[in-house]
């Protein structure tokens, strides 16, 4: 299945997408469930009730697919390739950050630059939303805990991302996160390691890679965050980029007002977002 | 005025505290007003109802002061002592991380050692509360924006934070995060520059510090973060530690069960907590 947060008419709410259609789940939803993340703990649907309004997809606007996580934790410098091209050393534990709710922007919006920095870079990434409550979870058990994937591009001004050791104020700019378009229900991944990321600028490819050169893979990384603090359904784990982001090409590449830039991953769909001054 | 967030009776509620009795003003809110990030977000008071049921102090158990912010800023390396201590040079911006809800702890409460840790360290600090909601304030607006101030026991499991270059993960651990006892409004400071921290493990003292002694003081800070995200009510800014942190100690000392651990703040009161096995 596949799960969108979405407004339309003046009014948040989630649901399912058919083809063009979306299935408006949030409008014959209890009180509980009238978010993605609040349905998501109650328990997801098997079935769509033929009681829930069908809304053209054209006509919605697209949410962060998760827009009011409890916790969105983001991984960096876990792949190879990227790896080499920050010349930083493979990291012996999953390099973690995290990201406000407010940094995050749905499908189809724009990306917002802001007026401090000409710096703002794309990285295309796996996202995982948590779908039950877990501390401590194993290795072995922790993909039990997904809800479901998605497709994030973890935007980042580099400059104020290196003011200080610490990643948080250039990844949380207001808006330069996209995430979407949809949830794909993990029912319907068997295997995260097997999808393949693409990252377009424009339309040419910046980045791709498997998601197999994960360093720490999605079960590993879910273990780890779970250690230090109770995950909750809806929370997000944005996995790491992989080689190709702007900033290490020679000449640097970053994104400016007019741009598209799109996360795809197999078996997901495109994240895109145009780009547009703050 | 001093604020709280309290459990009474099996109930969320937020209060004032008047010598021994807490004025239970969650009990008489709006619906929108029913917690003290709401409450802040709708205006606070200006006088205590008198329809608010009063409660013995004693009888109360404290939350964090704010339990559920949307963002926990955190400052790291911002005072000249503990810049010397860490051996780090003095940072040109504020060294920014973050802080998820569930890591934080109310006053009186148990601050949990993991047992994947031995490494659990105290920092005292002063927390600010936003007020009001800005973005891109100036820094001789930024005071405005306060509702006011309370301490912060920003505890710390020392070889989590260094994984990785990121904080994050020692910085989360649940329910390591002292926040109280209360937030003082802040009409009754005039200069948050003025105070002074002390913090005591076991009735010895630690850290001490006048507030004064900031690198980036609080205006600076609530200025930055709100150059690249939109500061909201109930936002907390925690400003950072000074020297004496267990760590840097020879021998270190690392907090364990049965210890009691104070951070004390001339005009805003005592955050006393013990410490517990997890």
């Amino acid at each position: 299945m596949k799960l969108i947060s979405f407004t339309y008419d003046g009014r948040d709410s989630w649901g399912a997408v058919q083809d063009d259609v979306v299935v408006d789940l949030g409008a014959v939803s209890a009180a509980s469930s009238q978010d993605l993340r609040g349905a998501i703990a109650d328990g997801l649907p098997k079935a769509l009730p033929s009681s829930a309004p069908r809304i053209p997809l054209s006509e919605i606007t697209f949410a962060p697919v998760i827009p009011n996580p409890d916790k969105i934790f983001c991984v960096g410098i876990n792949y190879a390739s990227h790896i080499a091209e920050t010349n930083r050393p493979t990291p012996t534990h999953p390099v973690i950050f995290m990201r406000v709710p407010a940094s995050q922007v749905g499908h189809g919006q724009p990306i917002l630059r802001p007026s401090e920095s000409v710096q703002l870079d794309f990285e295309g990434e796996l996202a995982v939303v948590i779908g039950k409550p877990v501390r401590r979870v194993a290795v072995e058990h922790a993909l039990d805990a997904v809800a479901g994937y998605s497709c994030y591009n973890d935007g980042s001004v580099r400059d104020w991302q290196r003011h200080s050791s610490q990643f948080a104020p250039g990844k949380n700019f207001f808006q330069t996160g996209g995430f979407g378009p949809w949830l794909v229900t993990a029912d319907e991944i068997e295997d995260p390691a097997a999808l393949t990321l693409t990252t377009r600028l424009n339309g040419t490819v910046m980045q791709q890679a498997p998601i197999s050169d994960l360093v720490f893979g999605v079960a590993q990384l879910i273990s780890y965050c779970s250690i230090f603090t109770p995950l909750v359904p809806g929370d997000v784990i944005v996995t790491g980029t992989t080689g190709g982001v702007g900033l290490f090409r020679d000449p640097p590449v970053f994104m400016k007002a007019g741009d598209t830039v799109e996360v795809e991953i197999s078996q997901i769909g495109t994240l895109a977002n145009t780009v547009a001054d703050d």
